[in-house]
């Protein structure tokens, strides 16, 4: 395993993944809403939520399987996640004929582990503690010889992910900026060294919960910080900055921006609305920062900014919990009101 | 006005409207629902509900408008309509400068209303019966001199219509088939037209609610049937099958299907929760035949049918109001089990 995370090793990952093109959709009144007065705002949602299993992060464990040996790869993967990168790992596992292993806490729901066994992995429960994850997965790289994959934190999985940046800025010419949703910086490593690489001009621009802030603190005080409490609606979003992502963010990313928990789910229900598109709430910060942030919109007019890509990062959200979202949050404007 | 409909009209009518060209996403689960024992089914789903105003109806409203003399457009286009073809005629008529008059019952939605207006048309409201909707409609006529455009007994429109299926077939080769949702049947005129002057071999199979199955009642009696009542979950395949349409469809169409509201609905949420698209009901209808309707298996075989497309007509549907029918659905099904 490489640490060196290149343009090469990011093209390299996309000759060798064989993922969905995503489609890349505009949205008349969602530009709008970004615009400034006197400067057109066009936004450019690249779409992962229709990526295979639902999200980018296919892109990433696809990589990652494919640059195993054979025999490493006889033996097994695994990780710890009850989110998207369980279901990807899960899928390219299956694809490359590699034993999966998915260490989850005994409380996700049915549904996600349903899921995972669905793709042809093997559930291994644990008590809802990160160091009870941590020592279940590491029982199991002891025991059937596994190779542990990293959700974010791992050059392989950052290249497959940065190839959502080579295929956008295929896709849509001259762009000025891209705007990607930032949990454990896997996407955001991957995507900025990619687009930066191709063309150096262009900002990089991270959107990020202002409930788990840490990768805005960390950027701004030039110190890696931690979140006290990991809640948020944006539950792709909880983790701390990998160290990968860390190394590299004041080279490659301009500038961190943050939304409250109403801004996402509002930008969420606006996306369905109008868009026509189930992202699940990860997908909506990104949004979220381009309508409602006032420092990213100064930001827009002092770069004379117009035309920039938004990464719609996934789509796994329950449709009733999504809509119970918007109602609570509909509910509370009304008692503020 | 000609009344003929032929590719020519439509490729020229592709040439003339500027209209999103929408994309084709595949789904591995849905397929698989769709196949039969030994026989693999792939289906390709046309995303116009990613089409400007929501659904395909900008494609007609565009031709129709393109193809009014000056004059003629300078006195205004009227419709009556409080569905996808009212806004859609509001959005083409306000893109060419053109007067735009809305007849829609004062129960219309107001968010219908609405969005109407926010494109620029002129709501005119009249009590919620056909005739009343007709004759406020001619009113604008003879007051405003302004030109009836017909939601799809009109050959300017179908031709629009019919653009749907040039891009599909130019996106997707060596299709067998599509399947077509039916109300009025502009779109289903328009689009086996098209595909069967461009490709006689390729089968054209209708779609239609159970609830008001006058197209599956006229094709298969070779009379003009109608519905005696309008009551579907599917609102935009209320009406009946129009002359134009009903004057082709021995022609053109090889089958007509039917399914149910309870499929309809569960079709929909899959869509929702497996493909990530926000569609509306009558868009899962040629989704849910084929998936649900034995019938419409059995011809599959038959023919020995394996790639599909299926037009995904539109998503202009209440986000809220929908989840609401999902949970209906399953709480009757729970009561049943």
């Amino acid at each position: 395993m490489s640490s060196e995370i290149t343009l090469d090793t990011i093209i390299e990952a996309a000759q060798r993944i064989k993922v969905h093109k995503t489609p890349v959709l505009t949205n008349k009144t969602i530009s709008q809403l970004a615009s400034l007065e006197e400067q057109p705002i066009d936004l450019f949602f690249k779409c992962e939520l229709f990526q295979k299993t639902g999200s980018f992060k296919f892109r990433g464990a696809s990589n990652a399987i494919a640059l195993l040996s054979h025999e490493t790869a006889a033996s097994g993967v695994v990780t710890h996640s009850s989110g998207n990168h369980a279901q990807a790992l899960a899928l390219a596992a299956k694809t490359k004929g590699t034993p999966a292993y998915i260490v989850m806490p005994r409380t996700a729901p049915t549904i996600k582990k349903a899921a995972v066994i669905g793709y042809g992995a093997q559930v291994i429960e644990c008590e809802p503690t990160q160091i009870a994850r941590e020592e279940a997965a590491q029982k199991v790289v002891l025991e059937k010889g596994a190779t542990l994959i990293h959700p974010f934190n791992d050059p392989n999985v950052i290249a497959g992910q940065g190839t959502i940046a080579v295929e956008l800025l295929s896709q849509v010419k001259d762009l000025d900026a891209l705007i990607i949703p930032v949990g454990g910086g896997g996407m955001l490593t991957g995507c900025s060294i990619a687009a930066k690489s191709l063309c150096p001009s262009l900002r990089i621009f991270a959107a990020e919960p202002e409930a788990v802030n840490d990768c805005y603190r960390s950027f701004k005080n030039k110190h890696q910080e931690t979140n006290e409490k990991a809640i948020s609606v944006a539950d792709g979003l909880l983790t701390n900055l990998g160290d990968i992502a860390y190394s590299n963010i004041h080279q490659y990313v301009d500038d961190v921006f943050t939304v409250s928990e109403k801004q996402i789910i509002n930008t969420m229900e606006l996306v369905w609305e109008r868009m026509k598109l189930c992202i699940e709430p990860s997908a909506a910060v990104g949004v979220a920062v381009a309508i409602h942030n006032k420092e990213f919109k100064d930001t827009l007019k002092r770069l004379h900014i117009q035309r920039i890509g938004v990464i719609l990062c996934g789509g796994n959200v329950d449709v009733l919990q999504a809509t119970a979202l918007f109602e609570q949050y509909r509910y509370e404007e009304g008692k503020s009101a």
